[in-house]
């Protein structure tokens, strides 16, 4: 067991009860303040924890760390090193923050300098994205969207159960929790119509993801075993991928989705490490048929994290739409990667690969709006009695996502965004 | 019209008759000897000229370059400077090395130093790609596709006459000409199977492309019109992007192609200008239906580009496989990046964007072998009488691209790649 993770470690920093970021988590994330530069931190309660300062005086001597490797716009160098590096840092770090120690604790001037309150900072884009790909590994969500625009008696296409489909996204456009993102205007077919007409986008989604971040590399021809694909990941991020559904439509054969995708996702700022999840481990639903000899695993390769998704609008309070849970993956993070590279394709420090959206068993469990009201035939009822088939200007959507047990609570802060109009012109 | 253009330049450095790089050309590529770290230089005949000699030795002075800009492993930072600066610079090059200016070639121990003989160089990657989309912008192309593998009479699927096709492809794979790929091994779906089979594959292709390499950005939420869109366009690359058709066939829907194609993609080491493409534009086919306003554009947008591509056997001597033209492309460069931005997707600089497939309207001309022996259904004779249907390990395959106008010859340089076999284990 790390230690780090023991759930009676307690912090002289006071972590709210419902805080996402007890000394149990210890995620990593770039902020910067009125002040200061970008630089790296860590959450705990309601502070960032400043890494370069730790670094500079001395506080995490005898790690090997490189000059100035916190003291940068991303985590790309420090991931680089790798995961076990990121483990020692962060059982470093738990150990200064535990109440019995009184290192930084008793350093009163250096204290004060140190933890930088959450509510001065503002947090940005805490890696540089490598590339990106997005799977498609939640079953009720495949099935969900092949009967709506297939053949329920045949939801699930051939490949389905035997692979992690996947496709490559847009690296560029993936923004940090809080930036605005207005609605994309593109080629819409309406059934009417001959032609397809240039508009914003009708129906606008969002899809509830979970994405891993890596913290290793691998050359051309390499492939990576199930067994050793954790060590290649730093840890998680939640991830919004929205969509334009009726743009998707149009434009995703034979190819797949592009444009109705690339104009925009969000990532919640903080990166929650695998090492933090170990104690959430979860069996995955049992895969049959059975899976060809690359993606067989051994052990709980899933995690019980809870998710949720809430909507506001500008005229109504904030309301929940969905909740699911990372564990209802039908494909795990160690297939993924072990997929990914089967044909020698290598990955780079700070790729990130995302869940697909992850939608449970019940229909409150649905990961975006398109299964919510089934491609909106099915209504959501706002607190003030309104109604939303799919996200409209001046709405915010947000989601969490924490992992609970013997009285820990490890979360993710949010990732959140707001629809702005289109962009005129 | 651009002064280095000028068919009547003539050099002090000797050009082979059929050379790829006369003076009017002046590519940027990167290169490394065996004394030398990778540095950036511009070809001419069969020599490289080394910008880093040239910048430091006040050959570029009052081009307001930064310092080092040239002493790098990539171009990412010089073409960061925008179009403009990368044209001041290639014109400045025309000048030093017209036969009738003494500045270089007058200087007989700085010319020794400054012309690397192209025999005692390796070319590397030219960029650091940051994200790579691939089109599918060929008609014939995409009619072939369509007519084996879903209905000759309705090849072409609904939306292909109203956008640019196009998906996200892998940046991480794509490598530099000379680098060996091994087959790659995948998930295949034999028609007399009930389950898919892990295996190398045995239908190896490869698609005959040009990529444009960008050299400016854009905000997220912004888009490009089709007048500004070469603003943003540094140059052009022969580009393979190697195929595993029976893999692809097995996991493409419903997004798209992945294991596929990310094992590895081949780029051409010099980027030919746009500016040095000028006096090749060309009329592109009639768009009919007509395309919705954002896709409109004015003037000569294709440029007249012969490609051809050669096999070469560990047997048997070389061959040409076929012959085709970028001028076929149905979708221009500039309506490729409109469209592509059209939704707020930020471009940022050294991105790679491909043209797909480009394959013209007859047999031979067909840009893969998917569609040169129709699934393997009319093989191609070698020279030494043996068939191809697929690439074989120990071929060779060889791009190469030409525009030639007025006596006036612009190449590409070589773009190649030998298929090892697959990795064992």
């Amino acid at each position: 067991m790390v230690t780090a993770n023991d759930p009676k470690l307690k912090s002289w920093v006071e972590v709210p009860k419902e805080s996402d970021f007890p000394i149990q988590n210890l995620p990593f994330g770039i902020f910067k303040t009125k002040y200061l530069t970008p630089v790296a931190g860590v959450a705990i309660g309601n502070y960032v924890l400043d890494l370069v300062y730790l670094h500079e005086n001395g506080y995490l001597d005898g790690l090997g760390l490189p000059p100035g490797i916190f003291n940068q716009k991303f985590l790309n160098d420090f991931f680089t090193l790798g995961r076990m590096k990121i483990r020692e840092v962060r059982e470093r770090i738990s150990e200064l923050l535990r109440h019995d120690n009184d290192e930084l604790q008793g350093d009163a001037a250096g204290r004060e300098i140190a933890l930088v309150p959450m509510d001065e900072v503002q947090m940005l884009m805490p890696v540089k994205i490598s590339n990106y790909s997005d799977f498609y590994s939640s079953e009720e969500h495949a099935t969900n969207v092949g009967s709506m625009f297939r053949d329920p008696k045949n939801a699930l296409l051939p490949n389905w159960k035997h692979l992690p489909v996947a496709y490559h996204g847009r690296a560029s456009s993936i923004v940090v929790s809080g930036t605005a993102i207005h609605r994309p205007k593109g080629q819409i077919k309406y059934p009417d119509q001959e032609f397809p007409a240039f508009a914003p986008t009708r129906k606008l989604d969002f899809e509830l993801e979970v994405g891993f971040i890596t913290c290793g590399e691998t050359r051309l021809g390499q492939s990576i075993h199930t067994a050793q694909a954790e060590d290649y990941i730093a840890g998680f991020v939640l991830f919004n991928d929205w969509s334009a559904r009726d743009i998707q439509q149009w434009e995703y054969v034979p190819l797949g989705p592009f444009l109705s995708k690339n104009f925009g996702s969000t990532i919640s700022p903080w990166i929650v490490t695998l090492d933090a999840m170990e104690p959430f481990r979860a069996q995955g639903p049992e895969q049959l048929p059975h899976v060809l000899p690359y993606l067989a695993f051994e052990g709980k390769k899933n995690f019980d994290i809870v998710l949720e998704v809430l909507l506001q609008s500008e005229k109504t309070e904030q309301t929940t739409v969905c909740r699911s849970n990372f564990k209802y993956m039908y494909w795990n993070v160690s297939q993924q990667l072990a997929h990914h590279t089967v044909n020698g394709c290598n990955i780079q420090v700070c790729d990130l690969y995302a869940s697909g959206t992850i939608s449970g068993p019940s229909p409150g469990s649905y990961g975006s709006l398109l299964e919510l009201t089934w491609n909106g035939q099915k209504p959501l009822t706002l607190p003030d009695g309104s109604e939303r088939t799919f996200i409209e200007d001046g709405d915010t959507i947000t989601m969490h996502g924490y992992a609970k047990k013997d009285g820990v609570r490890i979360g993710f802060g949010e990732c959140k965004g707001k629809i702005l109009p289109p962009i005129q012109g």
